[in-house]
């Protein structure tokens, strides 16, 4: 097993269904790409205790990342840096990086023609309060910075909750620092598609084709209803270099679509990356 | 604040970014406007140390209602009722009225023609392997009964987690329970999406429309970005009746309206539900 991540996201928003938790998809899709392994999601809402908790629990099963979404702009709601510096036992300080950051952005809009958006007034300084000893990352797309901060050997990185500014600073800061910590690990996966064979019917089928092939993981999702079975089979693994993940997913996907063919199963579509 | 509820999703394809967890967006919505609180969403693997350790630190936090969704077919990969004995301590066994169930599901397949179904095959009994002391639910859709178990006063309800089935199974069984622990506690939800003011503008205004009604949330959602603002305030509430909470939101949107206003803003549309 490779590197492995937590994610802490931070919103009422999700905890009511109001949103829909966009974010931790693309983010679990983006870590597993890199090669590293999403080990758990957590969402809590905007209260400092829920958020400390969440973080000091997920320090104590030691991943190597811990990411946060939501809760870094100007509001009375965005909690995430108290509740990080409450979970560390930190206070939080105005960072001066922080502050340049902020204080341009906001120096930018001013200059499109609205002065008074040169201000600094205390919520545009809140974003700029980090947990001591954090540092912030350049936000290109909004005017919060996201935070990282070290902590027992676990990388921090708080984010913004707004889809467009997270994932671009997860692309510009993140995603390296990432990659270069799973070290080559490469995740390859493929799926197939069938019909007229049973769920039930193929959990015998896995089993061995999982025993001839210790590398690869394989899940079925059943897609119809019982009686009507369409099933996806979802074949993953991680290996060193591409070529050899590839050769694993490709005989695990060989022997199982032969053996659903022998069930009476029909294949309907095979998927992998190009 | 009402009673609180847990959600766990189980399965490896929430953790790689393959499936969005529309599950679990679907619950809290339906959980809010039952009058319950959903206070953490945890996504963890196929693993049965993570499923049990995540129901445990669950049952710590002493919610009402705990509801897992995944992990109850037929496959190896399904493992949320294994986790489920583990973390209470409990062996599994056969339970007599959940094998019933699966038994007349397939025997209701075989009648349509396809005379294998008829069978119990191991991975099919193994949907009726129940934590002692579990009682099933029907699954009008699928083949996997759910499960319902007491413990320490949470009641712990393990769902599948094919959308069609989790749904049909919790509006059967689940959601009257809940309606009836939460005590005709009623949500209610207005949201006024504006441009021309920015977020950070508002903060002063969210904290003092807040301050003077004190029983409803305010958050801003900004949308656009932070030079071209577009915001959705999102105003909610729980209250004993349904008129009372509606009152109680009005009051907060009449005031917030009238302050985005003064600052410049323009109101581009106001929702409710009816």
């Amino acid at each position: 097993m490779g590197q492995s991540v937590e994610l802490i996201c931070v919103g009422n928003e999700l905890l009511i269904g109001k949103t829909l938790n966009t974010n931790a998809q693309w983010l679990a899709k983006r870590i597993t790409t890199l090669g590293l392994t999403t080990r758990r999601v957590t969402v809590v809402g905007d209260e400092i205790d829920e958020i400390s908790s969440a973080i000091q629990e997920a320090i104590q099963r030691s991943p190597s990342f811990i990411l946060t979404t939501g809760g870094l702009g100007p509001t009375f709601d965005d909690k995430t840096l108290e509740g990080l510096a409450k979970a560390l036992g930190r206070r939080t300080e105005v960072n001066e990086e922080a502050l340049k950051m902020v204080k341009e952005k906001y120096l930018s809009y001013a200059q499109e023609g609205r002065m008074e958006m040169a201000e600094l007034t205390p919520p545009r300084v809140k974003m700029a309060k980090l947990p001591e000893g954090a540092k912030p990352l350049p936000n290109p797309v909004g005017t919060a910075p996201a935070v990282v901060i070290e902590h027992e050997k676990v990388t921090i990185i708080a984010l913004p909750g707004v889809p467009s500014e997270m994932k671009s600073i997860f692309d510009e800061s993140v995603a390296s620092v990432m990659k270069q910590a799973a070290r080559d690990v490469t995740f390859f996966e493929a799926s197939i598609e069938t019909t007229k064979v049973m769920e039930s019917e193929m959990a015998p089928v896995i089993d061995k084709v999982m025993q001839n092939n210790p590398y690869v993981y394989i899940k079925s999702h059943p897609k119809g209803i019982e009686r009507v079975p369409r099933i996806e089979f979802h074949l993953s693994t991680t290996a060193k270099d591409a070529s050899t993940a590839r050769a694993h997913v490709c005989n695990a996907l060989i022997q199982l679509t032969e053996l659903i063919q022998e069930k009476g199963g029909k294949i309907k579509s095979v998927k992998s990356e190009t």
